[in-house]
């Protein structure tokens, strides 16, 4: 962790532990600046990281203010660490279905930014959230820059198990979401009638390096997805 | 605009009108500081607005690249400037069924951060995307912040009337999602059959104050609401 990093996380505790409400106002740049002896760019860099999260809002000339996310139980469409880091108060258990090696199908391919026909690692989950239904994942992860994965790593976060292993650095992601009636396989999977509604997202998982290391599908049970996300205008 | 948002602007217009590729490489930082002739922190600032909206990504170190959205027709859900922003290259027009001052409910109130009966602006509209129906949109306006609406006013952005008329600055929105099945006013509305699924997503829009200036519930046609997102990790 960075200090930045560190301090945002400080910074974030603090709101949390003393049940801040929206809009409370926090100390200024200055006094954190001081409190935690850096330099103010490091101090900008923590409180950027906890306005693009959500935890904050920052009013030029006026200070800086309290931001809560309002709802329990939605899921951050931000947070790109994957499920287990989503749902912190929630037992998220992986069923896994398959792990193999495999090429590159031209989607994959595309969404990789690979050759079609290009090694890459597949595997297919089912989640569950509480011993839930959450959602169907279907994953492909270039060989290129996940050498190896088996079952085992697949029935944790495999994104905990990458960041830990390969020291892989996730950094940003593209997220796509449309909205359908589930089809057979997908209403067998998820215990719904044919016809039911799904939410179908589709991930590109990026390094910091702008290389795509994860390509994900993912049908999500149309009764346990919810989500937020909290946007800053620019 | 402020100085930093044009620039953003100006860098994001380079990026569209030369086509540049996913992981182009753009001027440094001080090349960039040297150009605008602006202090580095403007350009930090401009560069941060940037990565915000998804248009480039920063690497540490190593640069400034051009990020694209690599998918046609998705609407971001991260931009809080309403539809007609979103969609700049449809055709976007707003059927208004009805524009009232009435007061807030419980829940309206609870969104508003305001006192249950206070007064409030009720806006009921169809949204309709190249003459396709998009959404059913049902919006609520505190008096306190937005002193008058009508239908004419309500036939347009309404977002950019309060920007231009009352000098509103947008500033974040927290965004809920569930998806359903549509009960009988809904399916009518959208010309689908019963329990067809359906999109719900709430939305309140802040002031840069932290102030709620808007609560809108709207409920998507399936086979039109497709979204996409670029989320940072931090």
């Amino acid at each position: 962790m960075n200090k930045y990093q560190q301090i945002a996380y400080e910074i974030e505790q603090h709101i949390h532990e003393h049940n801040l409400a929206q809009g409370t106002k926090l100390d200024s740049l200055d006094t954190l600046t001081k409190r935690y002896n850096v330099s103010r760019s490091t101090i900008s860099k923590a409180l950027d990281t906890l306005e693009k999260r959500g935890a904050i809002f920052q009013q030029r000339g006026s200070g800086i203010f309290v931001r809560r996310q309002r709802r329990e139980g939605y899921m951050s469409l931000l947070v790109t660490s994957g499920f287990s880091a989503n749902f912190q108060d929630s037992n998220i258990r992986y069923d896994v279905l398959n792990v193999e090696k495999t090429v590159a199908d031209e989607d994959v391919a595309n969404n990789l930014h690979i050759e079609a026909g290009a090694p890459v690692y597949l595997v297919e989950r089912l989640v569950y959230m509480d011993e839930e239904k959450l959602c169907k994942e279907v994953s492909y992860f270039p060989v290129q820059v996940v050498p190896y994965l088996n079952k085992e790593i697949a029935e944790q976060s495999i994104f905990h198990y990458l960041e830990t292993a390969y020291k892989i650095n996730i950094s940003f992601a593209d997220v796509y979401l449309v909205i359908d009636q589930l089809n057979e396989a997908e209403a067998d999977m998820l215990d719904l009638p044919l016809l039911s509604p799904g939410l179908y997202m589709e991930q590109v998982v990026y390094l910091a390096t702008g290389i795509p290391f994860d390509y994900s599908k993912v049908v999500y049970h149309y009764k346990h997805a919810k989500f937020f996300l909290q946007s800053v205008n620019n």
